[in-house]
């Protein structure tokens, strides 16, 4: 008779991990089934071997910025193949430490798919052929994987996605991305650094359409200054390996060539064959499990991270993971509570945001007022000699609502920021706050103190 | 008949900048009495000038970082010509916006040094000689200057302290820094990122003799590991000027050599001569005017920043510069309360500290204990190549009292510990919240909810 799991979890990625820890250290008898590695996504194809390139080629742009001041002369040259080895080696690294946590705990890994085939029954096609495993719950967390449009799809030749890019051995000397959210912009601001030449094609009208249109402007500002090609507001007709070459189509009929293509265009849920719908559960129409405000999908089934659509965020995902433990566990009955949820662009211009933003209030109908200061204004801006950008406040009632903002460095703002929309901040406590000087944080005071506008 | 004005402000530092600014604004009719440059210490001589060195010189840390690693190769060489021509301009641009700031709100400038002749009335020795003003109410912000000990004296040759070495037209190639404090470690760490070599010498048998002890061992090996010569512990005879080279004398008779010397010994309160005792204002040994918990040295007199020696930070100076002008206002009554008050040393590594430390309770019989988080298991930290440091966090009564944190990036964490110490979070608050993944502030999340040990 096979043991029956307090708690059973599908995938390895932020939120699975967190909640096998969580529940494991608490002393539910738990078992985490993970395809392929542990770390998912965000560490192996995503949020992390991004900023290990984004972090190495950082010294690329304090040069370029104080050797536009004629302060400083140099290169920096990235050997990209060394660059890939310490990304791979840093990566396994990480995914042994977290295995042998797992380990430390009595977490029981198992290696393979998983699939429920009736409540509280699960099966996972292992290598070793299927193997039941029994479950008093079962927590979702399968993540996502790079969604694609018809015309618009990885060849596996020299048309890629992120995972692609990412597994490169050699840095292509042009690179056309398709998608200017924060994984394309992210990747074309690494691969610039490392020499590309870079063609970002977007069907939306601006950059980082998900932002206030005010940092949309200052990230194409930056951009273009930097030689980017944008084309913005363009329908791509398809875009193909051709011979040595990546060739995108716009749908006028102009053609845009590059070593490589990068195709960035969101994200899509890996629910497909879960067999849960048998439970209970429901997909959206875009594939995401529905949860309720306990994140249920089901009776005994919890889903947490990018596989519920709600925010395809890694912390996210680990925050709700933390609230379901705490739940199974009887320490909170509550609703889930995310408070705001901060997510942050890096590389140089870096972008934070957490909260209401301007237009979101718009849009619902309330009023709400917004203050800004700028960075140039800022002395530890002038130091970097990286001016351009700001930080842009939302309030409802005489409270903080939202922070955003763009430039250098802006993600230092990100955790203080959501906790002042958290405590909803008025005037007079910002007031009271004593800011260290110098920091660029002083911008976010001189933004807080600012005269407020309707908009 | 001369105007008597609401308030007037002798120094226009931070203290008395903020100060003047707060007054105009809210109506007061106000003079600041300035001897020298608008923005004092702070802008001219001190934090500013220091930041804009660090930040045109990252680059030659980050890649340093890199090349270690084999990831990055090049050089990056600093024209410290144009980075004085440039800090010079940047300075000057900022005291004119100040000047302009002042006139807007119509504050009375009156260039020269002030002197209280009886209470309710001043004498400024201007260039057009002995001006009388007449206040209701005087703040002091007069600030300080740097320290010196006998033997230990910049003598405008070669032995410098930190004004003179900031007005360098030449980097030297060989620097002896006598203080390891904060001032002498930022100045040191830019000097041997523009290819100084540096001997640092200190009577204090550690680095960052107020930090936390663990702190300055992670400074310390660092900057060893950098070829830095630390002299920890050892006494100074005497340090002169000796042909083309500054020579220092250890008590033991050892001599060292280099180009230059930088004295950075401590700083010591502008207060001689201001007229304060005969208002019934008391000086304490060292010469700092002594406040009261409102700040008020004598009646309708208060002092503010360096000069009441509370804390020798510009924004504390800020700080008690607004609760100043409050309560002048009739808007609060209360005694000044600093909430936690954090410092920051910047350069790679950098050292931020805010609230209780570990130490200071101990010494005071209090209880507490302490987490902490290195930082080579941040991704980062990693992404940086800069993993030498920690994250470490006091707790008193379950609330977190104290943050401390040594390494690459750590002031970023600066405001958001502070308010953290501010509001005195658990353990289940720090659970509670949202930290953006990937970010160096995890370090801290990793500290928070580590196990607390006792110290």
């Amino acid at each position: 008779m096979a043991t029956t799991y307090d708690l059973v979890i599908l995938g390895g990625g932020p939120g699975g991990f967190d909640a096998a820890i969580e529940a494991a250290g608490s002393g539910l008898k738990t078992a985490l089934v993970e395809a392929a590695e542990l770390g998912g996504t965000c560490l192996n194809r995503g949020c992390i071997p991004t900023k290990l390139w984004l972090g190495a080629t950082e010294a690329v742009d304090e040069l370029a910025a104080q050797a536009k001041m004629r302060v400083a002369t140099g290169s920096v040259d990235i050997d990209f193949a060394a660059l890939q080895t310490r990304k791979d080696k840093y990566l396994a690294a990480t995914r042994k430490a977290m295995g042998m946590r797992l380990a430390q705990l009595g977490v029981d890994l198992v290696p393979g798919l998983g699939r429920v085939v009736a409540a509280g029954s699960l099966e996972v096609a292992t290598a070793e052929g299927p193997t039941p495993l029994s479950y008093r719950n079962l927590i979702v967390a399968t993540g996502s994987r790079p969604g694609s449009f018809p015309g618009l799809a990885p060849d596996g030749a020299r048309v890629l996605d992120s995972t692609g890019l990412l597994a490169l051995a050699e840095m292509p000397k042009s690179l056309i991305v398709v998608g200017g959210g924060f994984i394309g912009l992210e990747m074309a601001q690494a691969a610039h650094r490392m020499g590309a030449t870079i063609t970002l094609v977007d069907a939306l009208p601006r950059l980082a359409g998900m932002e206030d249109p005010e940092v949309s402007k200052t990230l194409e500002s930056v951009f273009k200054r930097q030689g980017w090609d944008l084309r913005l507001g363009v329908k791509v007709a398809s875009v193909k390996t051709r011979g040595e070459e990546a060739v995108l189509t716009l749908e006028g009929g102009e053609e845009l060539h590059a070593d490589c293509a990068l195709i960035a265009v969101g994200r899509k849920p890996n629910t497909a064959d879960l067999g849960l719908e048998a439970l209970g559960a429901t997909l959206n129409g875009a594939g995401y499990i529905q949860t309720d405000a306990q994140l249920q999908a089901a009776p005994n089934v919890s889903a947490v991270g990018d596989v519920n659509g709600r925010m395809l965020l890694a912390h996210a995902a680990s925050h709700q993971a933390h609230y379901v433990v705490e739940r199974l566990l009887g320490r909170t009955a509550k609703p889930y509570d995310s408070g705001p949820v901060p997510s942050i662009l890096y590389g140089a211009p870096e972008v934070f945001r957490a909260g209401t933003m301007a237009e979101e209030a718009k849009a619902q109908g309330s009023s709400v007022l917004v203050s800004r200061a700028q960075l140039i204004a800022n002395p530890i801006a002038q130091a970097h000699a990286a001016t351009a950008g700001f930080v842009k406040c939302i309030w409802r009632d005489g409270k903080v609502a939202g922070i955003t903002a763009v430039g250098a460095g802006v993600s230092r703002l990100a955790c203080f920021a959501t906790l002042i929309i958290k405590l909803g901040w008025t005037r007079e406590e910002a007031e009271a706050f004593m800011f260290p000087h110098p920091t660029l944080d002083e911008s976010l005071k001189a933004a807080l103190l600012a005269d407020k506008e309707a908009v």
